[in-house]
């Protein structure tokens, strides 16, 4: 027999990281850096998908995995043997006392509503800690992030009412991948996933409907074993096939037209549907798979508009209809425009492997060292890199939007509610621009504080729920998908000040 | 402290499955269907990336993952709260018994070129057990053998000589994402991966180069510490940074030019090389990760060669020249065309996210229920299936390149070298072709049998080796990446005729 168990690493995993993460690491030791006091941050540089925003995503897990971040003996084993052979034994004998008990991070809530060039999370610790993080944290935030905000834009599409389900399992990058998927989209804003792993781990409400194989695996009314269902209420069992086959010989094939799911998946629907009505169960939905789903969805509804009405069972012309097959943004906004019947959705590949843009490209940035900000200097400004430990501030405007997020040096005073503030607002060089707001907000929060939980974690309904509150505070011309207005990102003067003193010296 | 452990689920986990599988499973239950032996098989409509093939891969983490099919009590327990309130307790108890003791699976050795509509992998079994299985395997094959495809592409396109190495850990859909990316990366023809845990856990070669953050938490030589070196062969410590402060004193600026990396990081390296190579220790290696990569290869290889032969460091000029920032097909087809001199080859995000097409969409499909074959049918001809359990052959010409790969039914005789046979091609429809095979090979290996496993499985090397082998087999024609003759895939005339009948029987 095979082993019982999936080729996993058993946990606790060893330190996320790339190979030069240990080399470096190794060269900080040797130049005796590795405890100088430093701090790095996360930012991704452009919004995705077109929009202007993004949803901060994969937090929790980050702050999470930091408790193991730990080297067991066979990860140092391993180590030992894949660098170079004059590396010092006492590195080794330093790594396996090297875990997260001196890290302190700030981060957004996770769910917020993120914009490109603002810290998401920032990480203060010893030296060779804080750059071992970068794999960790970016692998755990970045596809978070973007397929939260890939759920997002489809929720906004979706309006409140329709229901989103994930199907995204086996098109995802294998098991993890599709449990990322399944929870980063529900913190997004969809309601279901159909990944039964997610339900039991996450707690995420479960839903599906059949698959082709199974009915494809009946070929007659013979096999449907067994034939009899007791009423609900109670009382003698029925033949529900031949129950369901009177239904078929009834009146109600003139309800219906010439399109193929009409042909023969409606009546019979509707046929299996009376015979449960009669006793006493209700059907729970149709799904529409194929062909033109919006003018299916209408075709679908009439028909059971007309056979509620016909038979006089109410409830049957809103009878939940799903459809999915390839459900992408455009088909989303075609099903709304064109004012289709449909109830739920079904999304996979097109919200898991976010083939609009798939990678948010987040970065991770050492900002200061030793007390010194530190910069990457670059002739592309995009990628250049702002010093500094931050405050993060988010601007509102009186209508209760958020305009404007706002770095600022840890040291300086908070901006004051109604009183005017000089900024600079990146992307316009050198500009000076005077703002005013009606509300200001603290964006980030402390989650670790030299490696002390110091702000328990939110549950994922929270997290989920906070999203949604963060985009509905969004201005309409911010939140549009398509050629929004880009939202303002902006240093306080003395950042400037810095940020130039630090290009000048390394010019 | 925060918990030592990564919030993963613990091993062994859950069957995956999507939730539709379980209520069918207990529909399948409830007619007493679940034991009937069936058939199902994976396959893929339509080759990635616009090429002619694909590389198969994920079987054997598939195969291996059949021996985790098993309900646990947790599972059991949460199913049941999810599943409606009349399921029946005895299913339950059935479901608990539920493995993979009965299955029987064939399949491409893996690495093998593959096609589309012809089956990577057929499983026979249970109905209930082959049907529960579609999402594992489709989630465990489908992403391995688009990325191991991906990264085959970029092999075909640098050539031989080039390493490439894997860097696409923080890209990924989350730590086994990255490990999935690594690995089928490696098997379809990369040489390194930069994903430490990769390394350790899978045995695949990791390599590194430096991180900016690195570089930038130095603000002068004075850091640089311990300062002395002793030379590689024994004798007094030298101090390193003097030393190579002295070269870059020495008239070697006179063979640079003024492009930025010139100006600064390709001087302080040839002073430290210089340095190194004066107590005896060669240096491994230069990145360049921003400009245009190809010009400042030539001329990076240009300064070292006149280094090399201006100080007689006869090594000096071939010094390896690595390049990454988001390397695609693209780059590395101006890096061959240009007569770059790159020696390594960095690829991240368009290895791992394969954004010229995300998702390889694999289908599972049920071909045989009961003996009697079974078809999906539908009025898209790309949508049918195939009915019926098959024997696959891959059909060689003269030239020993494969042409067609041809479907036939298990029982049929296998084609004979040399002798003419008439089948039928997919997509050209109705009509028939006579091919004369120089070779044939039956293209599926027996892996599992009732459970027991029939033939081993090969290691990641071999696997690797396979699909190198089975690349190069291909004609010029079918393995071009752009605009390539489609490869023929065929039925035998009894196949043909099958699908004819059981199409005209459920029109």
């Amino acid at each position: 027999m095979l082993p019982r168990s999936l080729p996993r690493p058993a946990p606790p995993m060893a330190p996320l990281a790339d190979l030069y993460h240990l080399t470096m690491a190794y060269a900080l030791w040797r130049t005796g850096r590795h405890r100088d006091p430093a701090a790095a941050e996360l930012f991704f540089r452009r919004e995705p998908f077109g929009g202007a925003f993004a949803v901060g995503a994969g937090l929790g897990q980050a702050l999470r995995s930091l408790g193991a971040l730990r080297f067991s003996a066979a990860d140092i084993a391993y180590l030992r043997s894949v660098l170079p052979s004059t590396t010092e034994d006492a590195f080794f004998d330093y790594l396996s006392t090297v875990d997260a008990s001196e890290v302190t991070v700030t981060s957004v809530p996770e769910g917020s509503v993120v914009f490109s060039r603002v810290p998401l999370l920032q990480v203060k610790g010893p030296l060779l800690v804080v750059q071992l993080l970068e794999t960790t944290l970016l692998c755990l935030v970045s596809y978070a992030s973007l397929v939260a905000t890939n759920a997002a834009r489809f929720r906004l599409l979706a309006g409140p009412e329709m229901k989103l389900l994930e199907l995204g399992l086996r098109r995802a990058q294998g098991p993890d991948g599709g449990l990322s998927a399944s929870k980063y989209s529900y913190i997004g804003g969809f309601d279901y996933t159909s990944n039964v792993l997610a339900g039991k781990l996450y707690g995420i409400p479960v839903r599906g409907t059949v698959a082709h194989s199974f009915i494809m695996s009946f070929r007659s009314l013979e096999e449907v074993q067994p034939r009899v269902l007791s009423p609900l209420a109670g009382g003698k069992p029925m033949d529900l096939p031949s129950l369901a086959e009177s239904w078929l010989q009834r009146d109600f094939q003139g309800l219906l037209d010439t399109y193929c799911v009409m042909r023969s998946g409606l009546p019979n629907f509707c046929a299996v549907a009376l015979a449960l009505h009669q006793l006493g169960y209700r059907a729970i939905g149709v799904r529409l798979d194929s062909g033109d789903l919006i003018q299916q969805s209408k075709d679908t509804r009439r028909v059971l508009r007309a056979c509620g009405a016909h038979f006089q069972v109410p409830w049957f012309g809103s009878i939940p209809i799903a459809v999915s097959n390839d459900i992408s943004e455009q088909s989303l906004e075609d099903f709304i425009r064109e004012g289709s019947e449909i109830d739920m959705v079904g999304v996979g590949t097109n919200l898991v492997t976010c083939p609009l843009q798939p990678s948010l490209g987040c970065v991770y940035k050492l900002v200061e060292v030793n007390g010194s900000p530190c910069l990457k200097f670059t002739e592309e400004e995009e990628k250049m890199t702002i010093p500094g430990i931050k405050a993060i501030y988010r601007l509102y405007d009186a209508a209760g939007h958020p305009f404007m997020d706002l770095m600022a040096l840890e040291n300086e005073p908070s901006p004051s509610v109604g009183q005017e503030l000089v900024v600079h607002i990146l992307g316009r060089r050198g500009e000076a621009t005077k703002v005013r707001p009606s509300a200001v907000e603290l964006l980030h929060r402390m989650y670790l504080r030299d490696g002390q939980v110091y702000e328990e974690l939110p549950s994922l309904q929270e997290v989920r729920s906070h999203a949604q509150a963060s985009l509905n505070l969004l201005s309409p011309v911010h939140r549009q998908l398509r050629d929004p207005q880009p939202y303002l990102v902006a240093m306080t003067e003395k950042l400037h000040l810095l940020l130039a003193e630090l290009q000048h010296a390394s010019q």
